[in-house]
């Protein structure tokens, strides 16, 4: 076979591929500004195999007062995900821990039941859904739901949490409504819960007001 | 000029432009079942002028525990929005009023100020955004963000509320929490709430548990 | 309760909120680069109340040949609406005065009559949508379509204009046609019109050749 | 090798390859009811070879007052093209012949000279983009803008024009103007154009009023 | 507090919220017609907790050629992920056993380490990007890239499979080529195998000519 | 007419066409880090017609073992294309030549037949589809399938192709497969290829291991 034409093609053919950085793959450059769709790529040059790869992705430390640990893989721990919809995390909770009322406003969580017995569900102004899950067991939270999950089991529960954006954030609605400076009459008046309960979850979230 | 092969043209041209219903406006057929995009869309035949317009843009009656009144211009009301991303709502407040909090998952709200003054934010894990409003006033609440309006003024207050959707729905907290029958220690537990508080709005809006 | 673990999980926790630049909003940094997008993301500690409030959305000059002003929020007005899908403009007509034919390529608009009498229509191949509107009337112009409004009232005329975009943009028809130097031969060519119409609106909207 | 466990695992496997209708291609059922976002998908079953091939891309009948034609290959001429936002038309114009004003709402053309010779351009507001294009020779006429092409030859010329919709639609600037019934006087106010200007063109493309 | 009036308002209000099958989530009614976007929405008042949850998330039968198996949670298998963007599956892969080069043309793959080890890899034109896996190991494959996964392990190993789709099908390249009619010089011709090594393939993939 | 207040009514409209960089056309600076959605926008104020026009849109030279040439205009060739989602390529096959298997993992190919005979297809698990093409017709590639095309015709073959991407990239089989240092022992395994196949095309294809 003639050798030079056929590199003399694959010259042609490469300028078509030249691209991947755009079109294979956008590793994030975390360190640069953000644009409105993630962050700008990476040059392809600098990208190896170790960029697609996460470690660590372990049970965190369950002595808090949530008794519950979130071990994250968002873009900004794991850069390879920019652009590509997806990202996970480890949640393990303890005997009697649960993970509070909170929404992610930009993705759908899907929980994989890996050990023990969690309770959660999903809130919307028609209808609770909620169930008590299992291991072999998916459940589903549609974007921007109010949720919760609870350890109803006799001991330690894990689960893997995988969300359809590579940054869903989150928020939690106890720091929403009580670690800031919002005037507690302002919260009372705004939620229907009494004034000296919102004093009190203020005091405990770090609120002023 | 030679009238038939101008029509002939036409015909050619228009071959492009019979697709009207997909392509410049798709009037939602309400009545059929809803993709994840919207409605069907309602044949071109059947559209007529009337169809763009919406009446009844008006104060709603305020007379009511929250002193405030929500009327809508979203798809199910005026149809013609369908896929469009865009639809609007008239907000009047009553002195001492208030729209509580709650979030529109899959929409930005910009409020436009029309009379009195009204408070308003919205509330990330990290700060509150709040300011109060006048005549001449603009605000936007990003996506997914929990928010709430207050009537501060000494009289009665209206805005116009824009959506960069079709069909934002609203998730007032209240009713998530308080309207169903999630056990109440579950959302106590969940919440932080003490149990009392939670059984007391769970009577006044309605939940069970 | 135990303060040390629980801010210990709030780190957790935030670590997961802390890319409220991307997801919770992204504010536009107007003097940076554009992206297809729209802007890059303001970095959040700048951010404050202030960056989510437009002031002035009043009345403009209506003493122009036009007998109409449109004061606009756009996304280059009010950098926070970037990304999120949603701006709006003032329009005022004076007796008399009309808005001419236009298209925003890249938004649909939304019409909510605030005083006077205005009729508006927009144009397809196959039929003409017009309708007189009075307040508490909305009407909406889908996307890309061609479309004017005059004010057929006895007085001055108020609307507010919502859109699809932070960023519709505006193609007046006069401009594209007779504010440049094309031809005036190709302008009756591709047109229909008469060369001397077109001479005519050259000279009147500043065109040459 | 064991053919039945090979088998079986095939089975486990198609079981993630038979929604290829909705993953692989979506054909369109150009008879049922349109979705916002194109046809509903004919079923795999029915679909072979010749669905995704479309015949007759060739010359269409100049003979006409524009002496131009155009032959479209859009979804509803070839149905294979539903939701894969790309389509074509080919376009012939005889010496002296033109295609006239007008926008693709929803689509980006891209024409590709073939024969002959073409002036083409596009309008914004603050400029003009113009070119004589000749074999060889491609020109992008970005989504939404009014865009024209003449034959600036001495002879036929033909174009392939491609377009970033299925669908692309197309909005003649004259037909949107004059084949319709709005009242002359209005036409004339929201174009600027003289009466006799816009009584000679309705009679010319059909109108009343 | 006056229930009357506060019922009223919740009419209202929920007048937004009534619409949560289109916002809230679209559970797929996968009996009916598909759209370019999924599958339509099942009526509200059809939905249970149930709907939400997947059962039998568990390891499947790898005895068989494979010695793999693939338990499969997409939207045709729990149709309460139509529209949301992800899905996920289990696999199990025995000592030796593989997951062959394939593609998911419309998915990123995000692979979660449970059990054993996994060397995995895709492919671009101009780079192979490779590791091998243990628990606590997260590997991402770009949306359409060549990819596999090789038990490079001493004994069984698992892996959770999550997808940036509802429905991410997967192109398994000897499928593609040899279990289909397509003769085998043309298949020979366009992947310069030898014609040999392609009709002994096609005779093991059930594919004939 | 009063020329200074038109220029001032002007003024305030062409505040909402400034934009024109962002919403009329975002012309690509290639030499800037590039975003997950393409590239920044050029300055409008360097753009001229140019920009908008691709020269050399013609045969390449087919002398190589392909017997085949691929002139692409992607966005890195002709960066007015950037974010318009569309692109085009010139494909010369001579006598005996083909392209081999391969596929746009992020663009539909509509194929354009101009001269002569090509045979091509695309694979699905369940099928293959497949047809000879003669000029005048057009084939269409759905987005990341596996396809070819063979010259089947008596002397030199010519189609465009046009793309639903400004840069669809081109994943070539035989360099995915046999052009890197994947061991070959892992390739064979995970295409069933025999060793001696692998190790024979990595030696073809510049690959080792």
């Amino acid at each position: 076979m003639k050798i030079t034409p056929i590199l003399f093609l694959f010259t042609l053919l490469s300028s078509t591929t030249s691209y991947a950085s755009v079109h294979d793959f956008c590793v994030g450059d975390i360190k640069a500004p953000e644009t409105p769709t993630g962050y700008h790529c990476m040059p392809l040059a600098n990208i190896t195999s170790d960029d697609f790869v996460f470690h660590g992705f372990v049970a965190g430390n369950t002595n808090n007062s949530f008794n519950a640990a979130l071990t994250s893989a968002f873009v900004t721990d794991f850069p390879a995900l920019n652009d590509l919809g997806i990202s996970a995390a480890r949640l393990d909770i303890a005997k009697g821990g649960s993970i509070p009322m909170h929404t992610h406003p930009g993705a759908t969580e899907l929980l994989i039941m890996v050990h023990g017995e969690i309770t959660a569900g999903f809130l919307t102004t028609t209808a609770v859904y909620s169930k008590t899950l299992k291991p072999g067991d998916l459940m589903v939270f549609p974007q921007g739901m109010l949720h919760f999950q609870v350890n109803s089991g006799k001991g330690k529960a894990t689960a893997f949490l995988t969300f359809s954006s590579a940054n869903p954030g989150a928020q939690l609605l106890d720091l929403l409504l009580f670690s800031n400076n919002l005037p507690s009459e302002l919260v009372a008046q705004t939620t229907f819960l009494d004034l000296a309960q919102v004093k009190k979850l203020k005091a405990r979230f770090g609120g002023r007001g």
